[in-house]
């Protein structure tokens, strides 16, 4: 079912070209300092605007509909919503007719034989991280002291990515990116060992953010080629502190005192202007196609905060 | 909570060093053929004794307690339980006074507060596995004509890795790997594009599986360096084929009807002989330590199986 | 958790005096058409207006915010809201220093350490039901041809209850209600043996509508004073119809073929003008009050629309 | 799905004529000291042997395979089974053939394609509910120091009911009876307004005890004869406490702080030696059946404890 968590659960609503978009957030205690205000930095890192991202620009407003009154959290759902305002009408017939490479309009009109809203992707979407970041907000403020900070660590592979990012938009491309995201102030007994380990909860929703190919913890696939002496970690202090945090955080599936520590890789845009190929479905010929209109030459740039916020709702799942 | 599963809904019970372990799984459908000697053939393959695993044997003899009648499932609850009867009793207060490194020891005595049982790794043990690999059996059963399959891709990093896995058990050490599971006659269609996506799924239950480090799906991380134009995919047939299978068999979460292709790494056994060092809890000194007893050299070698079950358990989820 | 339902399943948002009550709904098949209007119906027949209930009236207009497109279904999640026009602001925080008899206003007002919203009832207001009534009518599309509807039994105890609901209406007072719902065409099979039996789920959900104090399935009560040949019921025909349905249309939890049929007792609204005794808890005195404002006199009047609605959501929730 | 819970979660398994009966139960904390004996008490109310109850014994022997180290649980999941040890095995065929009056023999195996367990009820058999008062022990541990039990009310209609009861044993023939629950030491504020209210979850696990068909609560049915004026209630002290306890304890689905009550009404046991009447599936005539076998005259005597236990273990649901 389309919902995440056991004790705070969210689920997102809406489609990229109707009314709204939202979330729906249930198990947050009553009593939290919560405003539409509160939620607008980290809104404004997902917004688009910087080098690589998609001119259309959206407002992004949010309004709590429900759950709070006089500025706390009251214990009830709540329910954020995001009004669409700078949608453009196209003709999306063409997208069920030949179907975008790396997208997942083949995938999703043959599920919902057809009735699928196809207009900007519809429910699947990017637009709805909206609520994932709307609902991370508060998660961080649930899991306070923890502190949870997700960055890019390379961009086509690269650390330094200015020019690899210039070219790519020049030439109608896009570029893939490695984010890393650290948690801090970790208590330690977070995680069930089996099936909620900790891995398992962040893993479940990370894979929910659109464009992800992987995800590591600790020293991850490194780790697939070492040797235990080389992977083992001492542990030095009586709190569980370890030499160099090889487990990112998590032993058995479960916080060890240590940060938090995984990385995720996503995958270039898969709207690019350069031609592609893909059949066309009526007449069964592979054609060449080119996307046309406004898109991220760079998804991962604006990403960081979505994961960020979907670590916070997973570990504020079992904070809880 | 300790369960996986909506649909078809397994739980895990059981310590390493207890009565025994087992499997309760919920939602299976009535009319399957199902009989104890069906689970022979992959809980064999989890089995010790190759070279690099330990020498410790079980009998791993399954009893399928409730849910079938006749041969066939009965819809009810099926519960499948496994003796423990190679148990050799040792001091494992000794663990809890100096946990050992890359284990479970620390956060699980902390997170339970010292009530766990230690012995063997107790409900934390790899020997919980074998309900995975028991109910994988059903869930494959459930998901034909799909076939899951996995295998070995690296050990230590090495493609053929005999020598080093010699090396590694003579100096008391050990290697992780590479495991890569393959999904064939994927329908199009499963998964749901937030919050359960095959990926969200996959990646849930594989990340119970102990010494998992990372996951990735179809390019993966390399994805992170690719640009669109090399890592997007044409789309060459009617029936969704691509040219490539960069997305591993998934767009927008949802399978696409391509192969299922994802990776796993696992880390190297935390367990060796080498002499290591952790905290000893009550002096508060960091001491060396040397871990005595029956280990694998490489649990990898045993994992395909474990990770082929829980791949089959996810898809039957998404299935039914 | 706030949500009912594992495969057909709402959550309910939003405050009586807040912007917006609504309902999100998961799990509606793609395909099937579903427009506003197809709400007013059963959205009218919950309104007020007839003799016995308040004379404040809501426009209830429903917007389907997500979850359609080109008048069906499209199998994401589908969120409706209704506005909250018609609230008269006043002194709330009287309820909370003198908490009115019947009502929720203590049990509220101390779950959540007083940061519920406590203006009209907040979450827990009857408004609520809105959403329960609009989930409804997707519910009864899902599960047709299963027909439910509910009807008034008896008001006060008695079946031509106008002289006194006059004469309740006259005295300031209130009345409670039997309502009878019955569902025919049920197929054989639906409900599980432990622990999601048709009456578990029923009742589950029914026991959410504000006011409800008992349930009872086919004889009901009257089977605790009968004998087993007085209450038993012979099978009569090859798909399971019996002579007399003592049983409701239930058996062991799961539905026999014949009509569904159990009642439900709703109390008389709490609020009446008569004057009440309740504790000022600031005082610790109990003083004399009377609940001014506009009541209704017999809720029980607008909730048979409420109960087929959920009767329906809980038999979606088996047939999916 | 056939569990229960969400915090505290149980799934029965087993068949009445299998290996075993049994409980999974997940989230009970570490820490709770727990043994065997501690079952017995329970497990002896609810045995039969007494008047009116059955002849057959069994031994109704707890072994906990799981989840407790040293006399405390681990936090680890609980797994209890039962042996059974006192089978009779005839001819089940002949119940698929002429299903039996009352009992779930036509819907289940209508269900279930006839691939269910048809020996002693199978899976459906009030065997089952061992898993049940087995569990509702540790809840009960869980609760403290909030405390419930559960009382025969009436047998057959009447308050003494000895003369019934040994009339009913001469004819063959069996008894309903009426049961109350009650809860003392009952903290303000469990339970949740939409949908788990303390009703709503009490009546969802009241209704998997078999021959279970109403249950209504504090005035509960009466009140639907009721005028707010009779009914309401009240409160006469600082914590919540009202004069009468009209709505058992309950406000708004969450709990008042006064003593939560509730009554149940159980069906008189199906099977009777009395003729009766069902149909022959082969033939399609209607025959005369007499039940033969060693069967309870009055279940009821036999179901507080059940009560007792369900209506912990919901309670200890809401209250982790």
């Amino acid at each position: 079912m389309n919902s995440f968590g056991h004790k705070f659960k969210i689920s997102l609503f809406g489609e990229s070209h109707g009314n709204m978009v939202g979330v729906v957030i249930d198990g947050t205690p009553a009593g939290i300092p919560l405003k539409e205000e509160d939620l607008l930095p980290d809104l404004q890192r997902r917004r688009s605007g910087a080098k690589g991202t998609t001119p259309r620009k959206e407002d992004d407003t949010p309004v709590i509909q429900s759950g709070i009154y006089n500025g706390f959290t009251t214990g009830a759902l709540i329910c954020i919503s995001f009004l669409n305002n700078n949608t453009i009408s196209k003709d999306y017939k063409s997208l069920e007719q030949t179907p975008r490479p790396g997208h997942a309009d083949f995938a999703v009109s043959s599920k919902y034989n057809h009735f699928n809203d196809p207009r900007g992707g519809g429910h699947t979407s990017g637009r709805l991280t909206l609520g994932i970041v709307a609902a991370g907000v508060i998660a961080k403020k649930i899991i306070s002291p923890i502190n949870i900070s997700a960055n890019i660590l390379s961009i086509g592979g690269a650390n330094p990515w200015e020019d690899l990012l210039d070219k790519a938009i020049q030439e109608g491309d896009s570029l893939g990116g490695l984010i890393e995201c650290k948690g801090t102030n970790m208590p330690v007994g977070l995680g069930e060992p089996f099936f909620n380990s900790i891995e398992s909860l962040i893993s479940h929703i990370i894979f929910s953010v659109p464009a992800t190919k992987g995800i590591e913890f600790g020293d991850g696939f490194r780790a697939a080629s070492m040797k235990g002496s080389e992977h083992n970690d001492p542990i030095i202090s009586k709190d569980g502190k370890t030499a160099k945090n090889s487990n990112g955080g998590i032993n058995g599936g479960i916080s060890n005192g240590n940060d938090l520590i995984f990385r995720v890789a996503i995958k270039p845009t898969s709207s690019i202007s350069k031609p592609q190929q893909s059949i066309n479905l009526q007449t069964g010929n592979v054609e060449e196609m080119k996307i046309a209109g406004r898109h991220d030459s760079c998804i991962a740039l604006r990403i960081p905060v979505i994961i960020e916020a979907a670590a916070a709702i997973a570990i504020a799942d079992l904070t809880l």
